[in-house]
């Protein structure tokens, strides 16, 4: 079949859709020839327990990056190499690149190689490192996070280049380090920032917001985790003989902690909503059309008995849209079985705000710590450190990419895609968008219940044919300006 | 020398004190022949390492009771034995008895034979278990705490029973886990109240107010120990998808400790404050000529850079009689090194109230877990658990027991004892009121800095020997109606 033969495939769209011509209709006839080859190259990759977080995995590890470097080789990307990160950085990254397309536009494919840890191992259905086809689905650590995922990449770009190339450049910038932190890519990407220059950067590492209904995620949430320290007196104090004159820093956080959240939700630092810009009214009508229900979102993923909250927001806004304040964990004093009555000398908090669109870390950490000063009590210091920021990230849904992959995700679901966010943070995001001034497609195929970072984790077969054809269509229409 | 000889002795008080009589007399003299054997005593009984929180010690521990016993057996205490506590209890009570003074009062000596753990060993200048004397201080673990002080008793039985006999019926009960809870003691008084009839205890487990003065001890608060539970969602959930729909238990729980306790450190309980006895106007006037200086003691025992609590009062009122609300550690979400964004399903807060005359534990816990169920937020369910308690105590100071005390300190030390408190709790205090109906009368000798439960734990020898000699003239006091 020759690109010319293919037109009248494509959908009777007003306009051609160039992400359903010819060239894109020879080539998902290439990846359907070989599905059953890619599944069983999948099952393969799936089968090496690549564990970030554990040290005797790291062999392992390691032989996911050859793994994933001969694969690119096999396809025909250029320079294909492992790269060491910064400093102190572990696993290694994997690069590869197809540049041969002067004047279109360069593509930076991203992902992961890592996966979590799979224990309790015992819930597992079938062992988490030997994949299994079952309904359709397949079973595996990293199935849907991100292998699978990933994998659709090199099958799309794999089905371009056995038919003589791609309709752009290509940068494919694999990580090792995912779910561990991602220190080596961060440095790398800080260091390396032009050996990466591109037009936008392609993610699958998020959800379909429901089965079967094409989702582009357009904006997350941004992070600041910080931790509360609270000092009071030199040495531990028991309770009997210095209750009533020692002051208690756990007392002290906990009053902090509650001045900082008011009971509507609402976060208590000076000046932290003025920032805040509210979603375009087009973009919350969008999210209220989402086939969602409050209440079976409280019953089934929350699973609470209410969902507290800022009033007068649904859930999805606030999730997506508003930023919060939480705390995770409090360290200091006795914690074991029993009674052990202490006053201890320090305590800390480990608190993390989610920030939006135009909130910035690094002013809402100054408003913290000037809060907290402010809130210590007579004989308790209060101070905040801070540990890690993400900004919050919104991708103008107007822009060229993020058109294209829509055009894309219509030919391949045959319908429009939704335009959502998500509440949390992928610190790297922000990094691409400020290092390499590209924006995020973050077309991802999971499903609200693959179980990523659980036992039985799984990935539909169709996700991951739908993955490996949209990403082929979505070269086409990115390439076509 | 006869008891007549020693009439001249005396001190010229305006009644004859009989805990300077010729009788006691004589005895004190029986004590200072031998002060170098008793030290030598003590030495051994101190290179027992009776650590009852260690398992690897029981043996020790069992070897210390051995001690004990085979002491009461050579001073002349009739019915000696180890006694197994009640159902779960580890290690023995040793018992003995001096029962033949028919129509005078019946005193039981109570104290413990363990000792806390020795860690951290390094900063010991000598080893905990190989007694030191240096600059007139017995250095070694368990030295003031409890061993130094029941072996005076034993000394001062001694003294007695070598000259014939006591001037009162005596029991004598000393626990091997006192410093890890007393469950073997506290089963036992409740189970065989009969078998320890008496009409007073005396107790040498607590400190002088100052070195050199005499001090008894007539008041000790009360413990009400819980555990306050939070619940929110049914499982944890991860901040960045939940943050702002979740209901968060450790934001409930702080906001409930909040509400709990005022800025000015009054606990806000509905009726709290209801059943608070304030001490009478002349023992506050008493506190306030104690030698003490709220500056001092801010600097050199609280070591804060303030003293916080209730605005009006003084330190030692805010300590010895006023209630507190306290926490001790919050258990539940994240706590580990770096950042984990997780929003817990459960958190829970160790937390202890002071009691004081004539509040009561259960009225106390009934108000709080009324409480902390009104404090729940949306989404949360907040409860209270009781784990311990022990009744607040006070001695009246004109009980017979107290004044025999006073004149045996006076007669002693050749001044006046005071009369104080201590904000702390000894739950077989209560016990020993409410099951025998005796009162106790907390006579110690342990000085503020003799650093019990630290290392380099001391009791200077002097106070040992105030210690045997005072025990003396108390039985002659006691005995004296």
């Amino acid at each position: 079949m020759t690109p010319s033969d293919a037109t009248s495939s494509e959908p009777r769209d007003a306009a051609p859709n160039p992400a359903a011509s010819a060239a894109v209709i020879a080539a998902l006839a290439r990846a359907a020839e070989s599905r059953e080859r890619h599944l069983a190259e999948l099952f393969e990759f799936l089968r090496i327990p690549s564990v970030s977080a554990l040290p005797r995995h790291a062999a392992d590890v390691r032989a996911a990056a050859e793994f994933v470097a001969a694969q690119m080789t096999a396809i025909g990307l250029d320079g294909v190499r492992l790269v060491r990160g910064g400093e102190g950085a572990g696993h290694p990254l994997v690069y590869g690149e197809w540049l041969r397309a002067p004047g279109a536009p360069t593509l930076l494919c991203y992902g992961h190689y890592d996966v979590q840890p799979a224990d309790p191992f015992e819930e597992w259905l079938s062992p988490p490192f030997s994949p299994a086809l079952r309904d359709g689905r397949v079973y595996a650590r990293g199935a849907a996070d991100d292998k699978g995922q990933i994998f659709a990449h090199l099958k799309a770009l794999e089905a371009w280049l056995r038919g003589g190339g791609l309709p752009l450049n290509a940068r494919v910038l694999i990580e090792g380090e995912e779910e561990t932190g991602g220190a080596a890519i961060a440095a790398y990407v800080r260091e390396r920032a032009a050996d990466l220059a591109c037009d936008a950067v392609l993610i699958s590492d998020t959800t379909l917001f429901a089965p079967g209904l094409p989702t582009l995620a357009v904006g997350l949430r941004g992070l600041l985790y910080a931790e509360i320290h609270a000092r009071g007196a030199q040495s531990d104090l028991h309770s009997g003989l210095f209750g009533g004159v020692a002051p208690n820093p756990l007392h002290a956080l906990a009053a902090a902690l509650t001045a900082l959240k008011g009971a509507d939700g609402r976060v208590a630092l000076p000046g932290f909503y003025d920032a805040v810009r509210p979603p375009a009214p087009a973009e919350l009508a969008a999210w209220r059309r989402l086939p969602f229900d409050e209440e079976e979102f409280r019953r089934d993923q929350v699973r609470a008995s209410a969902l507290p909250g800022e009033p007068g927001r649904g859930a999805l806004e606030r999730v997506w849209a508003r930023p919060t304040f939480e705390v995770h964990g409090i360290v200091g004093g006795f914690t074991g079985t029993g009674a052990k009555t202490v006053i201890p000398a320090h305590a800390s908090a480990k608190v993390s705000f989610r920030l939006v669109p135009d909130q910035r870390p690094e002013e809402v950490f100054a408003a913290l710590e000037r809060r907290v000063r402010e809130l210590a009590p007579p004989g308790v210091t209060l101070s905040a450190e801070l540990l890690s920021t993400a900004a919050p990230i919104v991708v103008d849904p107007q822009n060229h990419f993020v058109r294209a992959a829509e055009r894309a995700l219509a030919a391949e679901y045959g319908r429009a895609p939704v335009l959502v966010r998500s509440g949390g943070s992928i610190p790297i995001v922000d990094l691409f968008a400020s290092a390499l001034r590209a924006p995020a497609v973050m077309m991802g195929f999971a499903t609200p219940d693959c179980g990523a970072h659980a036992p039985n984790e799984s990935f539909p077969l169709v996700n991951f044919h739908h993955a490996v054809d949209a990403v082929i269509r979505f070269f086409a229409a990115a390439a076509s300006r």
